[in-house]
């Protein structure tokens, strides 16, 4: 395999991948989740992917795409062993055209830098899922990456005016383009948009931006309890304030984030809200005045931090501090819709306190987008088992709320099977169906962003 | 047939469709497009909807879904006969909560509706189709349609958060929902939006609204030139500024739409934008600053309209204006990526030059949406034939320089084929399996945005 791999992509651009390689796992920290790639590829070009994808279809070999490994459902990790594909060499920027606020890059360009090359040209791209540094955007793509600015920005797919992207059985395709309104044919785009590998290889991304607000400012706002928190969101948008983010703490989160606080938690605070507001300057001022009126019932204090970077820098510590309070957690990924969000939380701390494990959640209050987590010692295989159990209970909630199983960390391989609960049988049919037409032969990322309930293939768990 | 679908809707719900029927046709008017409905069936609940599907697919009878009627494209002509499902009973306004900026019409609810219960109650629902009294959301929905506000704001489908759509062979489904991520299965939301009936019917439509700006502003900018015209709209948007409209008219269309202007079109003027920007009172200000500054080196003059409504009312005379000069007028709506549009529309006016008919352009220019028209003595059947002709080469061109075929006005019959011509054989073809998938005996809307060209059907063509 290895010379034919060889051929394809030069010999030195092929690798094995032995137990432990950072190759078999992404960020999933669930249960030691870790595959085992028979090869490792790195495509040096757009046509070396289609090629290489070309041999996996003629050799019954599966292919698993991976960005910059990031993810935290397993989506990249080759739990049915086959080629693994890193896009990581593809990092040109093939066009950047600020007055027409665009932007080429190819799929293993860092999140990061797309920001950057975007706010240096006067631009500003949406778009802020965590680590992105590392993160790739054709990884952000292929999850429909989310983050804070998701609220006013929409998530990545958003700005994606086109992709070019490897589908089976090996051709470069591309669908969408710069045109600025497009019905010609369906929506394969979207289609493609948080396929997570399963329906084709992105390779460059026609990104669409916007020019950069001129100001924005994040204020924190503590309230006294949950409840005191979701009416208060509540009462901020329907004020008719449009703010960039409304990210949310519970107590427990707070309590635990608290030492790390570029200020001071306000005694009796039992829920924070982050709120930014971005546009000209006197907009901003405009919309401040408007937030404090707004809030002015509910909230203990509103603070301006000095320093917005620490802000976010504490905000961006969260999994760590929290990870590190019992030594692991698990974090689930959902969505309430926003009504339901203090229902959806409280039924939350509920059905954890029942099975013994301290809890809290945070997330994306605007989108009733929650991380709820547990926290377990991940030396204890009961509280992991409790912790399973949990995560089985809010999933269950979750539909009954008219929410989503799944809001921006993507549906990977922990998943799978979900969208069963949540959908109707001829819309996860469909869902089936598509993946057919695009992978007949079902060797794209296979076991990922599975519909129904899979038979689980072994995969090393340690 | 009669007797077995009055069961399902009742006797009076059920019509006849002689030739000459409004259910024969759209607004197309080209050759008089009309095609021949076995019978009209007006259900009064999606579940009638489903049921009617449900019999269609039992009895092997095409099904045309079919909302205001407005569409230019032939979209809801019953051109292979069959049911035509009018959805003009389904009126009914399902939820509506303006604290949390959303609201859930039926498919039968007229766009203008939508736009004034938004305004009611202090949010905005941007798309802004014409014909807005007659059509309807459904439709807007199926078509994607689009209008002046679609450059800020985005086209229909941006709006749209999930739907309740009937699905072969006869099943209620909703897709999407209330949550404000989900990535949890394939986005099938965005395969129905766009899709012309041919995918599904749908029955209502969750849509997401914003707060409404607190100001717009139009201006009018006479520019000497094409050239001077698509370079001021470059420098426009290159400075940065975000206008909510850019709409564009070349100097043949300014020319025949100058006598009902409300205003004085200056002496030179060979290219016309309207300009809207909105936001917060003083930001409206701002980029009124901003705007003029931009363009201060190329306008012959910008002019801010007493009335702003008059100007939208001349605005949207443009297609009776047109018209009346010759008697008729053919035209097609392409889009050009942005940076090209200069180009295209001096290549386009060439065209009609060379086959001896006048011809003007107009649109949508901050998207490249171009309406290309030439006028016709519609009595000429040798005029008819050389805008047939004028019209394939413009797709030709359209194709050439990396823009669209089909933007805002769908695909619908006349433009049937057309896909084959812009994107690459592999995904047409999934855009025919996407088609099976959904509709595995062809009965919904056939001969409707078809990838290939089709054995054409005949057609009354008078």
């Amino acid at each position: 395999m290895r010379g034919e791999l060889g051929r394809i992509v030069g010999a030195e651009h092929v690798l094995d991948a032995p137990p432990g390689s950072p190759y078999n796992r992404d960020c999933t920290r669930r249960r030691g989740l870790e595959g085992r790639a028979d090869a490792v590829v790195l495509p040096g070009s757009a046509q070396e992917v289609a090629a290489l994808l070309g041999w996996c279809y003629a050799h019954d070999v599966p292919l698993v795409p991976r960005g910059g490994g990031t993810g935290l459902t397993g989506g990249a990790v080759p739990v049915q062993g086959g080629v693994v594909c890193s896009l990581e060499r593809l990092r040109a920027i093939r066009e950047l055209e600020p007055a027409l606020w665009r932007m080429l890059p190819e799929a293993g360009v860092s999140t990061r830098d797309v920001q950057r090359l975007a706010r240096e040209n006067g631009l500003f791209f949406g778009p802020d899922p965590g680590a992105s540094e590392q993160s790739q955007i054709g990884g952000n793509v292929a999850t429909n990456a989310g983050g804070p600015h998701g609220l006013k920005y929409g998530v990545t797919g958003a700005w994606v005016a086109g992709l070019e992207v490897v589908l089976a059985p090996g051709e470069l395709v591309e669908v969408g383009g710069w045109a600025g309104k497009d019905v010609a044919g369906y929506d394969l785009k979207s289609l493609l948009v948080g396929s997570e590998g399963t329906l084709g290889v992105i390779t460059a991304v026609r990104l669409r931006l916007l020019p950069a607000p001129e100001e924005a400012l994040a204020l924190v706002v503590f309230l006294g309890s949950r409840r005191a928190g979701c009416e208060g969101m509540g009462a901020l948008l329907g004020s008719g304030l449009r703010p960039s983010v409304l990210d949310f703490m519970d107590a427990e989160t707070l309590r635990m984030l608290s030492p790390s606080y570029p200020g001071e938690v306000p005694a009796g605070a039992g829920f924070g809200l982050i709120v930014e507001v971005d546009g000209t300057r006197s907009d901003v001022q405009e919309q401040r005045g408007a937030l404090l009126e707004a809030l002015a019932g509910a909230a203990l204090a509103v603070q301006e931090p000095d320093d917005g970077q620490a802000l976010w820098r504490w905000r961006d510590g969260v999994n760590g501090v929290l990870t590190g309070v019992r030594g692991a957690k698990v974090s689930e990924d959902v969505v309430f819709p926003r009504e339901r969000l203090n229902e959806g939380l409280e039924r939350f701390e509920r059905m954890a306190g029942a099975h013994g494990l301290p809890s809290c959640a945070f997330g994306h209050g605007g989108e009733g987008n929650v991380h709820a987590t547990v926290l377990v010692d991940p030396a204890s295989e009961r509280e992991l088992q409790e912790a399973e159990a949990v995560g089985e209970e809010l999933y269950a909630l979750v539909v009954e709320l008219g929410g989503s199983v799944a809001g921006e960390h993507g549906v990977g391989w922990l998943k799978g099977g979900r969208l069963e609960s949540q959908w109707s049988p001829r819309a996860v049919d469909l869902h089936e169906q598509i993946k057919r037409a695009f992978d007949p032969k079902g060797l794209l990322n296979p076991g990922k962003k599975l519909a129904r309930y899979p038979a689980r293939s072994p995969v090393t768990s340690n």
